[in-house]
């Protein structure tokens, strides 16, 4: 049979990619542009924008083409790819009643403005209520989907937004976590302490971080054809793959965080600007979902950008612009860069004890979706991890405890283990990159990532969705996702 | 009868105005922050949201609640005027084929992309079919509107971009102009050559006349909680109407054009910030048309800031950003911003002589588009007025000549006259200002804009498009416009 309802879905989700451009740069204007009075119109303009994209996704039309796209013959892999995809995303969205939808969105649209100002005054009384509500609409959502994709409601919470990864693969590689890290850590803390460390300090103006930063990117292999560098308050990736959007901040009394972070969202970018040209529009030109996204920008981050060799390149650049000082010596960097300390504050932990913040979060979130715990003990158990983890406490302390984070009060249960998923795959993948061109590091120290960033383009990026997670995983790297890949890794640089 | 279907046309105009924000803020973005290679998916997302928008709005539905409201007894004036506007943009967008907006569309894309390369080479040749055919599809989509709305094709065009406003009112008013002008320019140009004036060179970097230009803003009254300054190739005036954004751009060798076209993109930005709040998504609550909204700007810049009085405001600022010198004094800026010159270019053209360049291209798009001129006739036409108007020959030059404009190529004939009715009305709505409070000039002497623009407010902006254009001008300035006090304005200031 002829591909013609096929062919009419990808027109239909070229148009639905359409109104995600529109969103995706309206989202990045609001949160590097517009005026604060400009908010009301724009949350407005943006929900009906949503409302508009939710019913052209779940419309008849697009059932019955999906019906009848089942019998056509579809012979590339592409658009084999791409039809589960689509039919996934109808299936998903087709299932929730709109109306669940909208109060799901209102209940997280609340808890995350309370979040703001409770956050502020460790006001845990307040907060507690309207989270309380955003989890169990959260909950009725998942449980719907749990039935019809016959998936535990986390498990559907998960593939939300790390496809094709749920506890069976998670629960085996965080246990091995686990297991090493607490001691790991100590061991670390206790060599670190011996060490020569020149603080950096002095001032350094926004403008010319920013030149560092543009330079760093540059050296990166950032395309300004297709993106540019801004500044916000949290840093992010943002905008399209042919117009990507990244954003750090500066602090003008603080040097490395603001470079870092700028290495971190040019790993996410290019991952977006190397994704398929031609399925650009579709959901299999999309990439693998967060796990894989914050795999790219930890491997540039982590691996390459950390690493001794990109040390000399980052001096280089910072003594240029700032003059040459000892405390900017590649040295200096890179034990600045490699400083391990246990914190209560998941943002700025390092990557040695990273992985711990989001492994509690992670046993956290699966009770409360579980039903196994509630929210109002939340703060106690939240004490119990960090205490059993770093030996702190954050009793009374909820600031820099249980509501420290944006995501649950956003809505997003099942978010956090992508940020170490990502920790894992990036250690994994660039070993297999080392392997394939043992060169890699001694590029990187000449500024070269050309290489790199080829062997990434032609074993990640350029699949977009094509292959699941542990497909993906197998193709670049020979095996399927483990942790020992990372623990090798911080047991070299850290050990 | 209940107004239930004017009620769900109000909020089915709610949405397309959401829409429209997504436009204005994604425009302003292609202007402003786009990389160049963000601009084709960007076309195409732009090209689906238009597309979405015109369906919306003529969609059946939208048809048999517009009958059906007919029935509805609004009561409201406001609810009347915007019930006129609904049915007026239905009409006008369901009486022309889906088929032809697109090939109109794709023709004007296509004349104006080659009219900026044949432009700059000088290319008339090339350019002109592409610039015929732009115009044939232009009158065909007229003519379908001439029959429906009773009006000339021409009348149906100047309506599109200053509702209200024809050719029976144009006709006396730029016969005015027409018979006051050639001389009095002349008188001027000889009286100002004996003017003692000190050339304004140095330089001055970007970031200094940004400052300057943001301190201009606050003075007049912009409001930065709901809008922002930007730099883009042309300044605008972009955004909404709670987020307004106004852009300028700077030569760092020349210092007051970028100020003024600040003091001109504002005046814009009060307008649109001065609309009334309660109908902002409504076609009732937004700005009437281009004629008065250029009123605005003019009206701010020409009126208020090329004053004397205002010369204290900005001699001051740029003397504290730029450095005390007597090239910055005000009586220097003042023979600076009210020079006036005879020249080819319509946007470097003085006030004086600016409504001749106008009054040509209405007479020569008035032809064009009733059938008495074709396009290959054009440079020979336009060299005759510059040499009857300003002794000036365009012939072998015609970048310079009838090739300086975007608009035709554009699409848009019948937006010329706008330039001038603005500088018209401003002229008579500022004299009405003046009379009502007289001590207004003193005011602006000590930077006090809120009086003015408190006056504006009342008789001007808080209508929207309640008034048709005749309607407001009795009711702001007790008589409908005509070119006198336009006329007295310049014999006062240039004479």
């Amino acid at each position: 049979m002829p591909l013609e309802s096929y062919k009419t879905l990808e027109h239909k989700f070229k148009r639905l990619s359409h109104l995600d451009h529109l969103a995706a740069i309206t989202g990045w204007d609001e949160q590097t542009k517009m005026p604060k009075g400009g908010g009301k119109v724009r949350s407005e303009a943006m929900a009906t924008l949503m409302e508009m994209r939710h019913d052209l996704l779940i419309s008849d039309e697009m059932g019955s083409l999906i019906k009848q796209a089942k019998n056509e013959s579809l012979t590339s892999d592409w658009e084999i790819s791409n039809f589960k995809l689509i039919k996934k995303q109808y299936l998903k969205n087709k299932s929730i009643p709109s109306d669940l939808v909208s109060r799901q969105t209102l209940a997280s649209m609340a808890s995350q403005q309370a979040w703001r100002t409770c956050r502020a005054d460790n006001n845990w009384k307040d907060f507690a209520p309207l989270l309380e509500k955003t989890l169990r609409l959260t909950k009725e959502c998942a449980e719907i989907q749990s039935d019809i994709f016959n998936k535990s409601p986390y498990d559907i919470l998960l593939d939300e937004y790390s496809p094709g990864i749920d506890q069976a693969i998670i629960d085996p590689i965080f246990n091995d976590l686990e297991e090493f890290l607490p001691s790991f850590i100590q061991k670390v803390c206790v060599k670190q302490q011996d060490q020569p460390l020149i603080e950096i300090t002095g001032e350094f103006p926004p403008a010319k971080q920013k030149e560092l930063g543009l330079a760093l990117m540059k050296v990166l292999g950032f395309d300004f054809n297709h993106g540019r560098l801004d500044e916000s308050h949290h840093p992010f990736c943002g905008g399209v793959p042919e117009d990507v959007r990244i954003t750090t901040r500066y602090d003008r009394n603080e040097l490395i965080s603001s470079a870092m972070a700028i290495c971190h969202e040019t790993g996410h970018a290019l991952y977006e600007m190397g994704l398929p040209k031609e399925w650009l529009s579709q959901p299999v030109g999309a990439a693998l979902g967060m796990s894989m996204h914050e795999s790219q920008s930890l491997l540039m981050e982590m691996q390459a950008c950390r690493s001794p060799e990109f040390m000399n390149v980052i001096s280089l650049q910072a003594r240029l612009i700032f003059g040459d000082t000892e405390m900017l010596s590649a040295e200096n960097l890179y034990r600045q860069y490699t400083r391990a300390k246990p914190g209560f504050i998941r943002v700025h932990a390092d990557e040695v004890t990273y992985p711990l913040h989001v492994i509690m979060r992670y046993k956290i979130e699966k009770q409360l979706i579980d039903g196994d715990l509630s929210v109002k003990d939340l703060p106690e158990v939240w004490n119990m991890y960090m205490q059993k983890y770093f030996g702190l406490s954050t009793l009374g302390n909820d600031m820099d405890g249980v509501m420290q984070d944006v995501h649950w009060p956003s809505g997003c249960f099942g978010y956090f283990p992508a940020y170490t998923f990502g920790a894992l795959i990036a250690a994994q993948v660039y070993q297999s990159a080392l392997t394939a061109t043992p060169e890699i590091p001694k590029q990187i120290a000449r500024g070269d990532f050309s290489p790199l960033l080829g062997w990434l383009r032609r074993n990640v990026h350029q699949y977009g969705s094509k292959y699941n997670f542990t497909d993906l995983m197998v193709k670049a790297t020979g095996q399927p996702l483990n942790a020992h890949f990372y623990i090798d890794h911080i047991q070299k640089r850290y050990g």
